[in-house]
């Protein structure tokens, strides 16, 4: 007897957004000296979190299901309403959560083919009907998604700024006038996961972007935490009251609020990681300019090389892993693109050696 | 402008299934001096799986999507394929993705009134029409739970064992008669939160379930992890495959991950804290004795007092919360139980002092 499985869950192939470097390893009897395929922080989290675990932390009490206090924190920090603030587990567990708020079978969506895909992942599940808009040199191409948005009257449009995989990010200008450009009833999903690497006075401030766009912002990256799952949107009262009707209560670590709190108040830590990590990306284009390889300019912690080709990509992906270099490409077309994660210096010192040896010894004509 | 929330969404109203001890001492200005409401364990983490947190976890990675390492070993305890084991963020989230797997607008399941209220939850979120079946003495009533599937050719029906707000364990001889009557293609979703606590040649053991069973079983009870979010199931390859096309990959954090693999090692520390539980229950089986109030068994790590009505545990619930003492009840009509945690000798104490007092002072015409 098969399961009785919804129509909707038995039409969606199993397919599996990414490979963990663990299952790699496991496989392929692989060890990794450098872990850069998943966007990690290299810089790890800030004293004053690591400190407020040991302390404050235990794992055997449900975390406070409001969040109370970490939402108080980011109400402050973000110069808005605790009510327009919702804490979930991570940018991935509030696309699960929006997506079951929003999507019904047939909801029209817009998205660039190409970017991150755990939102069409959550989406398509709830039957959303996907209008892909091709990137334009590398960039979300924000005049064709807004018409796209128009055209097939979608209920989301997502965008990722900091994009993900190229690392381009949208200046607040530009953004402002998007928004302008979308159907009256329409929202932005506004993927920030990567903003604290950008720069501030470029970022539309938060309050100025309107009730139809909901942010979403993780610590899984700047504030090292990916490991623990945590994250928040900024949104509209009435979208966060909505959500609050079907969020999982309890989906947040007690561990991962204190740790998110302390983090939040250690703004030199993150200054730190983002000085850190600026310096790594100018490293990555240093490499790629002895290469002859164009990397993407990018606002967050990784680069994209543009190696030319998928083909090309695939071999210098299977031999760096031989190397023990785990990276990652982007979906397509985007997977002519290796992303590459800023690396502590001894990460990014090997993957430079490596990478140089690899380019060194291949067929430039057979996989060119 | 109304956010566009699907019809689904809109149609619920703002619920609130657990009010958190940290809100009510906010709210209230109450600071708790036994936590006896959630059921969490007093006996903390196994000292393995501490040290495993300190010497092996790093909250930067990403935990292994796979959750291979704690699969296997899954498997291994259960006797079973490691393809018939998923985790997830504890039950709770489990409920929210087998809900999204199966049930569809209208989608007819089966539960008892007045048991554990987030499976309810999470199913009305996808449409289900809920059959509510009375409890039979306290006991889910599992004869009239197979026939209302029968009459409603129900999907799923819902059973918690041992249950919870009432804490009775059905046998296992009982438990096959159930499931060798319910319909062809209803699958009994049997949480399985407190199994650790109950007599191990009574439980249904595992691979006796047969395809139509997902078991639940978490961390959160015996292992004292409920602050780290992490459960699992047991059910039929065919299940675990198809919800593993939709689950959220990285949901599971690393930290507990590490712990949990860690805690299920150490059976002598589950078993130290299984005596101790059944210790706390005689405690407070011996106080409603002594002061007259009935107490229902349990095979769990609580017990529920019988104080006649709502409206009386209201009264008591409130007393006690004055008196810096979190308890809760069930859900109609259970609500007339008042549910107390096994908690640590000293809140043990605590509460049977205050409860005394609380009992003494009753105007009892009044009240009972």
């Amino acid at each position: 007897m098969e399961p009785p499985f919804t129509k909707q869950l038995r039409s969606l192939p199993a397919s599996i957004p990414f490979v963990g470097p663990e299952t790699i390893e496991r496989e392929e009897n692989i060890r990794f000296q450098a872990r850069l395929g998943a966007n990690e922080s290299a810089f790890g989290i800030s004293p004053n979190a690591e400190q407020a675990i040991k302390d404050g932390a235990t794992a055997t009490y449900y975390g406070d299901p409001t969040n109370f206090n970490l939402r108080t924190e980011l109400a402050g920090v973000h110069g808005v309403s605790i009510n327009q603030i919702l804490v979930g587990g991570g940018i991935d567990g509030l696309f699960s959560l929006i997506a079951q708020a929003f999507i019904e079978p047939g909801t029209p969506v817009t998205t660039s083919r190409g970017s991150y895909p755990t939102f069409n992942y959550f989406t398509t599940l709830c039957g959303a009907a996907l209008g892909l808009v091709p990137y334009r040199d590398f960039c979300p191409d924000l005049n064709a998604l807004a018409k796209e948005a128009q055209r097939s009257k979608s209920r989301f449009v997502y965008l990722a700024n900091p994009d993900n995989p190229t690392g381009i990010f949208q200046i607040r200008n530009r953004l402002e006038n998007f928004i302008s450009k979308l159907p009256e009833d329409c929202l932005l999903i506004l993927d920030e996961a990567y903003i604290d690497f950008s720069p501030p006075p470029e970022i539309l401030p938060v309050g100025k972007e309107g009730p139809r766009v909901i942010r979403m912002r993780t610590f899984s990256k700047a504030h090292g935490m990916a490991g623990m799952r945590i994250g928040y949107l900024i949104a509209d009262q009435e979208v966060v009251a909505g959500l609050n009707k079907i969020r999982n209560q309890f989906q947040v670590s007690r561990l991962a609020q204190i740790a998110a709190l302390a983090s939040l108040k250690d703004s030199a830590f993150i200054d730190s990681v983002v000085a850190a990590v600026a310096a790594g990306r100018e490293d990555y284009h240093a490499i790629g300019e002895e290469l002859g390889i164009k990397t993407l300019p990018s606002a967050s912690n990784f680069v994209a090389f543009d190696l030319g080709s998928p083909k090309r990509v695939s071999a210098v992906l299977e031999a760096l892993k031989r190397k023990g270099i785990f990276v990652r490409t982007g979906p397509p077309p985007n997977n002519r693109l290796l992303r590459v994660t800023i690396g502590a210096p001894r990460e990014r010192t090997l993957f430079a050696a490596v990478f140089k040896e690899i380019l060194a010894s291949e067929h430039l004509g057979a996989s060119k």
